[in-house]
């Protein structure tokens, strides 16, 4: 939901080699500056000597919000040697949707954007079939159908980055996207893509992730949401949960219990993605929750 | 708990081909000998064509349960073709106990044990590490220390069967033993052996699981009880649980958490088992709970 | 979901005073009559000497499935002096929503209607605001408002009765309905009525559950699906569901985080109630799951 | 489990109203000491207008850490008008056990204590009466046994306190400790004091909560670990957590499964208090977790 209470608020992601004296120099170039922080989350990898933070704040009223983010992210950068994200509360971010034909994801975060619950826009729907040309349209979402075969894959790719680009979206959402993306889609797509698979990772990766829970006979089945990366289903996971079966559930029933995992997991990591609580490193993500 | 309510009570398990009239078949057999069933529940692997039951029943007065207990399983087997185990309730189940140097598990089943939580009595503990002889003289448990190298594994593994064994066990736990067991050993033990897995099994089989999860960055920790087979880490599961960890909780905060997991985890394990709730069939676990 | 491998199935649920053979006779009379069981799970509560029980068998094909239903409930009845429901599982069973302005909850079991999730069809709309007419259109579901105030409540229920009995339901749900139903509308309607409440009841029943819970302090949010009664918030519980919250969390928060639970809790409960697997007695349930 | 990463440092918990530039002098303060902040956590309550933080870090080499610890808690009290705690990591906790026959909860912590896992030390166990003196001595904890009648509760209490101060405690927790604590031992003891209630609170405050919560038929049950206030079960909740029961469990299933919850929810709360991670206002818990 668009929280007007942060309107004029700037949010920083950092992170680089831990010194220290960091969270003293930051909260002084903020402060020096006459703004207020509002939130401050850090975190230090001891093992690996990595410093993360996210910080929310108001700069001075005197103060351009939009070029004091630019300058606070030079700092970090120059001044701190990290690496830094900054962006502005009341900045619409914009997301494109991949589908294919299983709809409970779809519906249920178009749903969550159409109510506010995201801090974003969906603004384009992608997918290799037609089937939820409707489901989309009733929701007011442009749809685009490119088919994918082996044989034009590199093409369909090519067409569907030109139609999320634009779009102009800052974020691409994997609802039941049955077709792996390739490296190259990944490395010009130019935002972050979030993918739900539906098991608990690293366990049933791959194909039928249902049936092969069923088949171990496990007692959990899980969901997992994680940013796509060129190696299918070891990307960084950002969310994960569980549920309960017994011997009396059949594949079919655990698919039905996967959906509603799959789908508040799924939300999950949107949410986080769009709030810019998500920091990625050594294939791993810190979530400032 | 020994619950009395249940003196004279038997307890079948059993599993076969399915067909029409199993169920009718079983409850006439009981009632026509004046019995009363007090519980029966039954599942169906429609896809295997499997049919599971586990009964309770109280003989007629007149009756001598021991006895119709073993007509019961000659029926079971000879007019239905089914495998079933009748057990009395009343009847002392002996445990042996498998330990090496982490105490966590084994302390949390003797104090179990010494309440009276456990249908069963723990009455030897076995170890490859002389450490935990004084905490199971605080529960007045005999312990044996056998040494375990790789040179003297096949004997000693003889040796662990002998001390069990003579100590009358019919179910060994191993309460983070660290040592795998032989498949001569489990072919040889003469009943369940039930091993705590520190990890959500499939995920992270193998050694070091907190390790190879925090490595890997997942949301959830887990543990995983199962029966012990020959291949590691692969036999049926039982009973398995998670708890939600964050990117700040280091290898060491995963062992920690993952404590109280693998003991809940365990407990229920053995509970189910020594109230006879538990059918294995093509690798998997019925659990009537 | 519509399981065709259920086609002229029957499903009883009886309960009444416990008594030796019920399980015997009631699996003769089946078994005489050509018919296979195809589950049967019982309950007694010893404490208060009352035996319950869900069976699902075939007929014999030559038989006609529902006057062996209608046969059987005369038996249990007569014979056993037992309560019995027995229903078809290919009849068709008809659900009425109730609904104010908040429509997650709405929009979350129209999709699992729609989709073929329960056992049943959603055929009518009835709220006491308009707001919510667009969305029911949008699923293909006739909307009647019906405005209720202190003044015209009586007759309003009256004409609610009216519209949820002409459309012929056997079930009505109440998807966040914002008014308490009168002992008469309960006792008129004919059917169960099932409620979503928004706590974890018998925490924080009445008004602002999550702002009574965020008052209090509590680490954990819930929601309780219970069957409605001339009791505010004291029926029988069916199902209840918790999520941790923390600190962090405002109001708003809670409200967001307990969407999720709502609708999850909801749909479970209703999907049992289609599924006949609910018994009700001493204001309690029985689940059969 | 003293982590010896953290010889030397010191942690503030502070809150009081919040301003700007809070978060930078307090940085401040440190860094122009030479000082490290290894964590830094923050929470503000908008509503309330309440700044609340936690903060560890390591002072320079030449620094005497105590005086450093008491030179902060001055200048947060003096310049930022704060209420503020300053701890050494390395300062030994002394923690006062009391307990009445029930003893789940105490071998849970006994056993904690031992291994290392808490960052305090079990020094002594009060009891109303003698039945744990002997689990009391396994562990080599000092066991007084101070009996409490309605007669001599002022009395006895007051025998409690001399025990437990004349031990050197800064917390006492209430093992199912199973007299109400007056609100003259709770503003005289002079430390705070933790109890575990066996209940999902503010549900089924008072005596048998789980015959209580058997008799509502709900489908969760609970613990609630709370700091010990005059009015019974009212204090500021620490920790909670749920465990998923069906109409099977009868009260005394209840209780068994609710010991499990309790040990955890128990463990967890002292856990925090050792590490200072609680700030209690509004009857509320703000923890740093």
């Amino acid at each position: 939901m668009l929280d007007h209470s942060l309107d004029r608020h700037l949010t920083a992601l950092l992170f680089g080699p831990d010194k220290p004296g960091i969270v003293a120099s930051v909260s002084n170039w903020i402060f020096n500056r006459g703004g207020n922080i509002r939130h401050a989350d850090q975190h230090r990898d001891d093992a690996a000597g990595v410093f993360f933070q996210r910080l929310v704040w108001k700069p001075a009223e005197t103060n351009e919000a939009e070029s004091e983010g630019q300058d606070f992210a030079v700092f970090a950068r120059e001044e701190l040697g990290m690496s830094c994200n900054v962006s502005m509360d009341n900045e619409e971010q914009r997301v494109g949707i991949m589908v294919s034909k299983i709809d409970h994801c779809f519906h249920d975060i178009a749903l969550r954007f159409r109510s506010g619950e995201f801090r974003g826009k969906a603004v384009v729907v992608v997918s290799n079939h037609p089937d939820l040309a409707e489901a989309a349209a009733s929701y007011g979402l442009p749809f685009h159908c490119v088919p994918v075969t082996k044989a034009n894959k590199a093409e369909a790719e090519r067409e569907q980055i030109r139609l999320l680009q634009e779009a102009g979206v800052s974020l691409v959402v994997m609802a039941r996207y049955m077709q792996v993306l390739s490296e190259d889609f990944l490395s010009n797509i130019g935002c972050p893509v979030i993918n739900i698979h539906h098991s608990f990772l690293p366990a049933f990766a791959g194909g039928r992730p249902y049936h092969q829970a069923y088949d171990r006979g496990v007692k959990l089945i899980g969901a997992t949401a994680h940013f796509a990366t060129a190696d299918l289903d070891e990307g960084p996971i950002i969310a994960q949960d569980v549920a309960r079966v017994t011997h009396r559930h059949g594949p079919e029933n655990l698919v039905r219990r996967g959906r509603d995992l799959e789908k508040a997991v799924f939300a999950q990591a949107i949410r986080w993605q769009l709030e810019h609580r998500i920091l990625v490193y050594h294939n791993k993500t810190v979530v400032f929750d």
